[in-house]
């Protein structure tokens, strides 16, 4: 017996600033039926990310905003619950791009992301973390546009969260020295102890510069930059003679509606670049596809045979998904968010 | 017969902004003499680069600073009058990185970028503009930092100067759209007319902005940039999906004290960067001197087939140096900045 409803979360309003509750709504609609091709699955883990809070904004951007009254845009882990597609079969474990914040998904077979899961080879909501986009992004941003060589010392601005923590971690195993910046104290040394960063330093300290000086005795040659604002302030000045900014996200200011007083350093970043050789690259990682089973393989060793660690913040239930989601852009989170819509047979 | 004396141009004091008159001293000293294995040279050409106003400055740079006293550094073309230099006789041309504002150097055979001229292959003055630093410069940045694909559009600012005329031409060479950007009516009519260039937009225009969007229906892959300011602004937000910033200089931020009233739109270019899937690349040509023979097979190639036009603008003896060096700084100069110190037997 199915339920015959499906909860959905949809966007009520474009926010200004930080999300409010107001700017979503929870609405119930009727259970959707497959199509010839399409199955219907019962999502079991939403995955929260800090994008998705760009699609909630209009205007030009890299992906279409999610429109107003639409289910906002989220990847899913979830089980085939019906099918009329060639492949998949009732009980199936499924990713997929682009289900959303809701109980129960229509999945077609050209559908962004699709793919089978095999409970036997990793959590199935590996999947929205460190085997999934989130991990990729930190193996092809790190490795491809950074360029890690043993010795070097890394940076990396959201040390624990979902991309971040990867991120250290192959920074570690490419030997170099790694240093984290978050900010909750639980969450730095998590970092040093869990994840096996060298130091992290919290972005809270006033005396963050400083700090950043004391963990990087050698500058800073490689910056994972998830942040920006005042860690981007506090990280640029030292970074050595040719080194590499990986500019990856900056959710910091992903709320903010204004850019922030002056003087305007645009200019002094831009002679800084030319005087110290830097070179920045920013990268979505949706363009790499094509080097998605490369870094499955390469990080999936890694994590049967022990050498990375990942740490799940799961919520429960679909309507605490926009509570969950406020805390993530505040840095609330301590690890890959998820939010679990329904049961999990494999734990 | 020699004279006695040397004139040369020496830091009186670390300018503050634009440099003033006061800030140079024009000295009188006593001939050098040649060591075992150096060489007195008589300066011919003195070039006069943008980059050795951050010579001017104290502090941390790529490149030690000139002293307070010190002559000034520049490039220089000159004639070996007296060798102890093994491979150098008298009569020989000789370009050389170190001598600097002055009439006569000591040249070793250590000195940096040392080597011998052929009046028969190129002009002796060349090596100082689109066959020796600046057309280098020129050439690395663009096709290894640019990297322009056929129809492509590049634009260059500066866009007739030292560097900026030979990356536009470069540009055309392989089948871009080259687009310039310079002040002087003059130089935008020479840059079309005579360099090959699409379009030149003068930056005095207060349409700015509307003018290099005519310029560049396609939007921008490339830019080459040699200004900064508010040159760059108008051209960032015209910059294409995966375009290619070459942050080659800034001369309009040379000058300045201090950075511009706000706001600080630095995060707004570096989230501009991510989503637009952008690369900056700061670079200092003296890192890639392994290059050099490469560029000047190719570009000496394309000077000989008439596919590269060059301008010189030339000023009369040294003691016109710091005046030629102000206007340069100010965009005054039409073509490769040069100074003739003593006369030149090739023409």
């Amino acid at each position: 017996m199915l339920n015959q409803s499906n909860r959905q979360i949809v966007l009520a309003a474009r926010p200004k600033g930080a999300p409010k509750d107001s700017d979503f709504r929870l609405v119930e609609r009727e259970m959707p039926t497959p199509g010839p091709g399409q199955m219907l699955t019962r999502v079991i883990y939403l995955s929260l990310d800090p994008y998705v809070r760009g699609r909630m904004n209009d205007g030009p951007s890299y992906a279409a905003p999610v429109q107003i009254e639409g289910v906002i845009t989220g990847r899913t882990v979830s089980q085939v619950m019906e099918s009329n597609l060639a492949g998949y079969a009732p009980g199936d474990f499924v990713f997929c791009d682009t289900v959303g914040w809701q109980e129960y998904g229509i999945i077609g077979g050209d559908a962004l992301g699709l793919r089978k899961l095999d409970p036997g080879v990793a959590p199935i909501s590996a999947s929205l973390g460190v085997l999934g986009m989130p991990g990729f992004t930190a193996w092809y941003g790190l490795l491809e546009l950074g360029t890690p060589q043993p010795g070097e010392t890394v940076v990396v601005s959201a040390a624990t969260g979902a991309v971040g923590s990867l991120a250290g971690q192959i920074a570690r195993i490419k030997g170099c020295r790694a240093v984290g910046i978050a900010g909750a104290p639980e969450k730095c040394a998590f970092a040093v102890e869990a994840l096996g960063y060298d130091a992290c330093i919290s972005h809270h300290s006033p005396a963050l510069v400083a700090d950043l000086r004391a963990a990087c005795p050698k500058g800073i040659d490689v910056y994972f930059e998830n942040v920006g604002g005042k860690v981007f302030d506090a990280v640029f000045p030292q970074m050595n003679n040719f080194s590499r900014l990986v500019l990856c996200g900056g959710i910091s200011n992903y709320n903010v509606t204004a850019p922030p007083q002056g003087p305007d350093r645009t200019s002094m970043v831009m002679m800084g670049m030319i005087g110290r050789r830097m070179k920045a690259s920013g990268f979505v990682i949706g363009d790499h596809r094509d080097r998605f089973d490369e870094f499955q393989a390469e990080v999936g060793g890694w994590l049967r045979e022990g050498k990375i660690r990942h740490r799940e913040d799961i919520t429960q239930g679909l309507e605490n998904a926009v509570h969950a989601f406020q805390g993530l852009l505040e840095g609330r989170n301590f690890g890959k968010q998820l939010v679990q819509i329904s049961s999990d047979p494999t734990r």
